[in-house]
């Protein structure tokens, strides 16, 4: 993270370290039975990764005043949510991948139907974490709309319905303005919902702000989905971590691919410039925020 | 049902048909997009059945005083449950059935990719109605209740964790204790939630009638998947139903397999009797529930 300030990129690494404890608390143990579902639950969760959603829920707490310990749950949650949805959508039926981040996938270190039912149980521990966790939000309406924005995002609405339309897009025939929103689903609502945990574990939020912090996660993600596809025409595989040129020899639709580089490129700063204006009614408690939308525009990896 | 009274029966149907109209109204439109996705969703639960959990839910709700429209959520997202439950275990890498009530099961009818996502977006689509549908429970508590029971028996401590089980004692290995381990996670925890979900849906139920109600489901839920195993070891395909001798073809450990017809029969009669010595803190409100409970006792199909 050379892009960002030295302070942030620490505030970073601490909520990651933060959020893998929490993970870890919150799976079930592999020592109790049964011990392959459960294994496979942690292999999902527990490997390498950036952990963004997390830290983003942390990043946004400190634009709200929400400590950190009330958003373990949330984070916790976001993540899990994001790391079935690439079990399942990791398995032969669907992309058929053998490699995520370097290590088999979860089908392939267990097995196809060990994988679909990790997947399961870790979407049904993500409400349950949020259902249950002593720390969270003490006001139960509070916790509610919590647990209404992870269901949103992660329904036909949100992220289930955007690999629908990834599925059904293959071969290429929508326009910019779908694969924006099959965009928005896929990647963008998860990325929206991890803002939006964290603004409503705070009762009593202004809607002008709330609604200010939505209009953030939405550039914010539109954005994280258009580099990632950018980085995959554009970056070199070592730098980047995973295969490259891959969108294209699948013919999936990506914005780069249809628009050209330059007009992806010119996107990303446009929704970074978003994301900035749409914090203007924020002080320093949301600087977090904005040096992620600036690391998100520029980053290699 | 000709054993249980005419009285019962009227209910029965009534609260099927209620059940029926809120699946149709919870569940996302087939004209909106993702098309194929929402088709699959509803194919999945709106085709033909018994709707024994959303029955019970409403029934336990005669028990404890709570009116129907409550509990149409709970009802409907438990129904939803086992319904994406069912088009996961059907799967090619799980138990492989191509036929399900005599219709092609969902990813036979669309495709592999489109029901794994169905299932997932229905699982989703459960706890998104627990926590927006506006004619439930008023107290923000008592619908987190609701929602921790679902989540609870949905895991991997209930119906996930029971399938594990399933998967890994193909062959035969496990003690009868574990084979009724096994039934109470795989089919007892959705039974025992039905039932919970509407005693929860009563915010200051005593505790006492609770756990009454509790002892009730446990068993209940025991004898419906031994009457089922032994529907399958007695049955004629043409009353069950569905294909008879298929556990002892695939080598499934079955209560009548392991410990005999006749024990399975007695264990059937004493799980009855325990149901019944539940409820005896109850009068008349409970009925249903006896009646019920007796039914699934004698039941041929």
């Amino acid at each position: 993270m050379a892009a960002v300030s030295e302070d942030l990129h620490q505030r970073v690494e601490r909520y990651r370290v933060r959020v893998e404890a929490a993970l870890d608390r919150f799976l079930p143990s592999a020592s109790q039975p049964p011990v392959r579902l459960h294994e496979a639950m942690r292999y999902a969760v527990l490997g390498p990764g950036k952990r963004v959603r997390p830290v983003l829920c942390y990043l946004t707490g400190e634009a709200v005043g929400v400590e950190p310990v009330r958003l373990d749950g949330p984070a916790a949650a976001i993540e899990i949510i994001h790391a079935y949805s690439l079990v399942h959508d990791d398995l032969p039926a669907m992309d058929d991948d053998d490699l995520r981040r370097g290590r088999p996938t979860t089908h392939r270190a267990f097995d196809e139907a060990t994988a679909i039912l990790a997947g399961d149980a870790l979407q049904v521990l993500a409400f349950e974490i949020l259902a249950t966790d002593p720390a969270m939000v003490e006001s139960a309406a509070a916790r509610l709309a919590v647990i209404r924005v992870l269901a949103a995002a992660s329904g036909t609405g949100g992220m289930a319905g955007g690999q629908a339309i990834d599925l059904a897009a293959v071969g290429g025939r929508l326009s910019l303005a779908e694969v924006e929103e099959m965009h928005r689903r896929k990647t963008g609502a998860l990325i929206e919902a991890s803002v939006l945990m964290a603004a409503d574990s705070r009762p009593g939020l202004p809607a002008e702000r709330r609604n200010a912090l939505a209009r953030y996660a939405a550039a914010l993600g539109l954005s994280f989905q258009i580099v990632d596809d950018l980085l995959d025409v554009e970056g070199e595989a070592d730098v980047v971590g995973k295969p490259v040129r891959a969108d294209a020899a699948s013919d999936k639709p990506t914005f780069p691919a249809m628009a050209g580089v330059a007009a992806a490129h010119a996107r990303v700063d446009a929704l970074c410039a978003e994301s900035l204006d749409a914090l203007g009614g924020f002080g320093p408690e949301a600087d977090g925020l904005r040096e992620l939308a600036r690391y998100v525009a520029t980053r290699r990896h």
